[in-house]
């Protein structure tokens, strides 16, 4: 064993345990607590693997499993950025490439290339992987949220064409997944969860 | 999309979450609050792909990460037993055996026949994938343990014995990683953390 790589390995282990302290919109199921970055990971990352039949394209599973795991890992430094907080969103990218570049840059370079390389293709969102992880970064938040009645949404007051805007992407990667997000949506629609704008 | 199966997989999915409320013993760096279980499969999972280089053995990458994302999920109907608790182990296996029964049968009957047998193999120890899962659920918490000054060991006075009796079957998975955690632990005894016996 190379001690130093090793050691360098154990630094960003550690380092990524500060995302269960990183706090999410989303509740828990059953009107919980807040979601923490570790948790959405995990749960994302089973996902890949329970649904990876809904695909539109064959896809490297392991590859798409880390993407998801360490997909949040700059928002130790960056912070979340709620989906539909627009005024954050206009900065998320410029703070999370510094976050990027100290967070990865404590792996041995070969991993720091790779975990950066799989960070930056998650959002390009322009491959298989990408495309599906990015479905189950989406599918999960609504799931809880609307096992919850939309609580969620209704504490951001926000509206169908905002949500669409975000998950009407989930057609790039799962046609199924697609509609069957778009459908949950409308339900929540219609029992008043979201307004109709 | 075959609803009726989709639907499935999406009540696994909700049940699953409950491990965002199922505490360890174990203590996030930093002194931090207790970790839960989907925390640390997370961690887990992540390790297993950094780590991947250190294994024994040629192992497949994206059934051992599942095989550790799920390992716990019975901790849901049966808890989560402490390592060094005799008469928690003493029944852990009846327990979890039923929670196994009643939550992987909420998945449609391919999946979990699958999803089943994955746990079984993680608890059986005698495949590669169960091996390196096994090291990342030792090193996980003993890294977390090391980087709090051996706070969980201390609180519940354990002692050098009763560790190794666990971490010494790393070598099984990793003969480096299996040297790392020894020597990790002797360093603990040394300074008091752990009680030499």
């Amino acid at each position: 064993m190379d001690k130093e790589r090793f050691q360098k390995q154990v630094d960003f282990i550690l380092e990524a345990d500060k995302e269960k302290n990183i706090l999410r919109q989303t509740h828990l199921s059953g009107h919980g607590r807040r979601e923490n970055d570790a948790e959405h990971a995990w749960h994302m990352a089973m996902m890949i693997y329970l649904l990876k039949e809904y695909s539109n394209e064959p896809f490297d599973l392991a590859k798409a499993m880390m993407m998801a795991l360490i997909h949040d890992v700059v928002e130790i430094d960056a912070g979340d950025t709620y989906a539909y907080d627009e005024a954050g969103l206009a900065t998320q990218r410029e703070r999370e490439e510094a976050a990027a570049e100290r967070i990865f840059g404590l792996l041995p370079d070969d991993q720091r290339d790779e975990l950066r390389a799989l960070f930056e293709e998650f959002e390009a969102y322009e491959t298989p992987e990408s495309r599906i992880a990015h479905v189950m970064d989406n599918l999960q938040p609504l799931l809880l949220n609307n096992s919850n009645g939309g609580g969620d949404w209704i504490e951001h007051n926000v509206c169908k064409s905002q949500v669409m805007k975000r998950q009407g992407k989930n057609y790039l990667g799962s046609r199924e997944i697609g509609q069957y997000t778009e459908q949950l949506i409308n339900e929540n629609v219609k029992k008043g969860n979201l307004r109709d704008e």
